[in-house]
């Protein structure tokens, strides 16, 4: 091995874990599990795992929750947690996205922090909300886009803001997928069928991978993207939400931006990829190789950044595991803002400050900036594709 | 080797071959030349290779052209070269874009049929009197548009109208470059002086490589485009040309395109790639690997089809002189423009029809639709980057 | 997401694991230690984690592992484990290579189930010796050959056995990497200087990364090694092991290999690569993109096969968590092959025969293959690089 | 275009040219007459292209050469062309091996440079014969192993001299096709009927293909070969030659090698493949992406160095036509062999030194040393693949 892999960091006791969502038939559920199991901060001990009391309770017993901790809805989970001597330290909710918001506001409400997925509301009003009920309260809330959790993206941000790209002037990014190529919704598959429900999801392509793709890019780059025109197109016949969304964006002080989402673009499975161009230099990463980034110096051959080589800063290596050559993906990449969130609530419930390190975890500001790309795009799209503007006051 | 070359064509005799521009300094009169060299069916014999006329001269005699043939302007060339019992047969124009309508006006008015780089006019007026002569004259009119002649852009068509992509839904095209990353026209470099004037070249990345994508995007979609958003800037200072350009784009039918062309890219050379989405499949070619294309049907793995393989069809096989893992490249793709040419001016010159593969040659008409492509894009961004009508009446 | 993550298995309780080795300023411990806690099968409840019993406690305070199973010596911590009501059942033996003997030895003698790294021993009559044991005993014996836990590895196996290669004909395994380049041992770097001390290592990069390939080209191909030739080098001044292994292999029923092992090959972190060849097809899996596959039917074009793909079959889709285009690493491979020895040993509990799919697991019998492999290519080496046997009667 | 090309150099006359083989049927005669044509330094006036007179009569029609210039035979055409005023400076020759030494004395004998395919010939008495031959004329003779045509594998070559990887340790290099999977001699096809007919080859893939891969590793590396032990095998029923080479390989100076030849490898078209590692950085060219070097230098990133960059050294540059990113081929790299072997026969017409450049064309000693390290290959091979010196004073 070429390097001694960071190991355990010093483990106090595992925070309480909580779930909203994720029981049988989910999927990105279990995904937060294994990422809050991996660096061993966590310790899952409560849930109301679905909106169907049978099912919730099966869920529970699946996962050894006690089963006077299984509850059958997330209002009972946080007013009878929020009683216990050990109740939960930290939610994770999981659902579809229209519960984020009730869901949120109930167990910042008790008094308990907030790890939630994404996107973070279905629309605006909901959005502010949860930011003023974040600020008002003063807990914590990590907003799950997971690609800010990888190494090389981390590195991306940090050699922008080191300046070695120069003044950024292009931002390129994509996510491409193709699992909805055909209707799939009308087979029965769950996933299909929420995510293309308006009223579950608040969009289709646009918020469940678009608004990815734009908290990406703005991660990287450091830039604050003012206005968009979107062509948000549904290929397939009957689906009741966008399917593919051509994007154009500008960004304070004047870099341009593209972003392609697209839900029906067969031979792409996860095909996340950002590019950022300055006057100095480029970099381009792909979700699906995370462990590399691409590094062009102006005038000099490109270079392979690989994650744990000498070659790499600080903000990835505090978030590597292994040597280099030994791939970490998608659910250490979820692990590390896991990991990030213990640490921010550890550091609450120990009066003090952060590792600053761990304040890359997107917030509910994050969120409310995504919610407002999401519905500017629709907006523009349904008036013929015109600018828009983003701007949005937080 | 794993197959036998398709060898030399019976060749019939050299196709006689005048050029204009493409003197001591330039660049891409060489790359013709080579292309016309390759498959041995054509003979240099006259040039107006230089707007001075010492440097004409000079490059004449370094071309082995006859000190008689080596004319001081190109309407001097035209008519003596027709005047001649052995004038050449067709001539190449390879001069600063302005240049191509009053050259090309006067061969074809001569009675020569004519090769031409790309973009064809700087103006649409200009194009559109092209289309006008060459269908009045009935000569051979071959635009460079060189990446239609690589087999696997050719293999990639043939797919598409084969079906094997069912209905095109999504068209993605870009071609980065950062050798315009700095100022490099304020240093005397010649190719980047003519390329930034609009007078000599009529646009900047949007005339220069925006128009190779969009040509490329239609010749593998087959799709005529009718609007664009073109959102055009110019990110180095002093720079009276736009050097990034992002665009969306809508296709009759339905389709949707964007297309990016930019040459202050750090870390791209000319990194073209087009992807060509329908709902029963995918592809991508990406330039810088030529020979390789990459095909995805829908729900089945992915796969790399390479030039020569049993696995093409016969459109790249027409085009192609080695096995496969020998790569053919830029030289030969251009050659192929050449030998098709040189088919398609056989076939008139013997009266009959021509190889029906060479008519994939790009047309006057598709170089009026790049010209409109070029207007219509600056006109786009010049308003603001709004929707603006690509239709164009041929 | 294109598919639903098989999410948890049913979990019953978790199997109570020790550890022998693994404390501060080691590597492979964590990763085990990750590998056991990924998918929640294994609580980590006793240690014997270093041969400095400060060190051993002050590791074990750290992983929350009582004081009390904190033990000196891991010959002391098999014998009160296996007299506790809640001993371990099962212990994880991550000490550098020459304890691996002595330590399995304890455990199995005190009917304690057992995972161990690789290499299994530092010679083969203790090896001989452990098969014996393990034998005899009749408990669980897993060896962390961790390459073989990779979903896209276990594909490979199975489409070889279904037969899509034909009859296999060659095989090429490499595993470089740069590590060692320099005396990096003369520096106190902790991993460097055991594994370059034959005393514990039992060998250099033959025994470190020459047994991972070895074991790999075997388990993907089904073949078995009968002689070698090997031609080892120790290219750094003072090294007192080898750190480059160039070797040749033959097969039972006539296939053909060879097998490179360096630590001294700049830009190589973890390359470890396969490739087989048979007369119907061959494959090619590389580590450090480890969820992909490439697979050439003869004559038709490559195909790219993607973990978790419906084009992948039963081997691989049992050990997939998440959709295909978001990566499993390292990490995920070693944990599928301890979810697997947990299923073993559940099954030994529980009285039933294991689930089929985690039979994959490396046994001890491997292990003693591994061991004869290196201590043959040491002999031929030795002895100028001669063909060597490698028949082992098990 | 990021830079302008290096255009033609300064013309003189032609040189003439005369071919022996490459008739109707054949495949290398073609890729040497569009090789000689590229930079156009040579004109096609004479040849006995096949050894049937009247498809030597027809070829030569094809190409235009002159009846009375198309011979029945090689020997006759060295005397005529020897004894014309504008006889044939130069001739290539490129038949089957075992006309190469005849073939070769003819032509040396009339005092005519020669360039003649590889391997140099079926034995090597023969070679040693020519190289005396070679010497004792004084003319030039040039050898087609065309991969040290490539840019970038001068590059590679030109780094290694540098220094830039230090002392070499580690050559790996290999050649796996996968056109002979199948017993395709057997069905007429006619590449593989001479190929695999040890009387006019010499010998399989050793010779076919392994050879490039010795003389590649031998140009870039600049490393002599000593012994090498070799496993040859012939995996296809009926084969008359071998289909598979493994080798190991010891170099002047304690460096190790690896090299790998197959024609039996699906997936494989033209895998040709080196590294070269040193113990201050490595490097990796491989064929089918000829215009890209990766260059490791150690404990720095990975560079991917590209063709006509300015981080390219002055030998890549010698022979680079077009900018970077657009690929230059196979036949590109052919023809830096024929543009070299132009400048070396015409400095010698006009008695003066060659440009240096040009003097990396492979010699008639390198010829000797490609059959020696065949010939070694085989007697290693049928004495049970033991060591076999390579030692050949030249």
């Amino acid at each position: 091995m070429a390097i001694e892999g960071k190991g355990e960091a010093k483990l106090g006791r595992r925070l309480r874990l909580g779930m909203v969502g994720g029981g049988q038939g989910a999927f990105i559920g279990a995904v937060h599990r294994i990422a809050a199991r991996l660096d061993d901060r966590y310790e899952l001990v409560a849930g109301a795992l679905s909106s169907d009391p049978a099912r919730a309770r099966a869920s529970a017993a699946e996962l050894r929750i006690a089963p006077e901790r299984a509850y059958g809805s997330f209002e009972e989970m946080a007013q009878k947690e929020a009683a216990r001597d050990d109740g939960i330290d930290v939610v994770a909710i999981v659902t579809p996205n229209y519960v984020h918001h009730p869901a949120a506001k109930a167990f910042l409400g008790a008094g308990i922090h907030v790890i939630c997925d994404k996107p973070l509301t279905t629309n605006l009003d909901h959005a502010l909300d949860l930011v003023e009920t974040v600020r008002r309260t003063g807990l914590v809330f990590g907003l799950t886009h997971n690609y800010t959790g990888f190494p090389m993206v981390r590195e991306a941000r940090e050699r922008v803001q080191a300046g070695e790209l120069g003044r950024i002037r292009v931002v390129q990014a994509e996510y491409p997928q193709d699992w909805l190529t055909t209707p799939l919704e009308t087979t029965g598959q769950k996933q299909a069928a929420w995510r293309t429900d308006p009223a579950q999801s608040g969009g289709g392509a646009i918020g469940d991978i678009g608004s990815h793709a734009f908290n990406l890019a703005a991660f990287v780059s450091g830039l604050e993207a003012e206005a968009l025109c979107a062509d948000l197109s549904t290929f397939v016949d009957g689906r009741r939400v966008d399917d593919n969304c051509n994007i154009l964006l500008r960004y304070a002080g004047g870099a341009r931006g593209m972003l392609w989402a697209s839900q029906v673009a067969p031979g792409n499975d996860n095909g996340l990829r950002v590019r950022v161009f300055g006057d100095q230099g480029g970099l381009a990463w792909h979700q699906e190789h995370p462990d590399f980034l691409d590094f062009f110096p102006l005038g000099k051959p490109p270079q392979r950044i690989v994650r744990a080589h000498p070659s790499t800063g600080k903000s990835a290596g505090r978030v590597t595991r292994i040597p280099p050559g030994h791939v970490e993906g998608y659910l250490e990449g979820f692990a590390n803002l896991y990991s990030d969130c213990a640490e921010l609530i550890t550091a609450r419930l120990e009066g003090r400050a952060p590792d600053p390190g761990a304040t890359l975890v997107p917030t509910v500001e994050d969120g409310a900036r995504g919610v407002r790309f999401i519905t500017a795009a629709a907006e523009s799209s349904s008036r013929g594709a015109v600018w828009t503007d983003l701007g949005l006051a937080l």
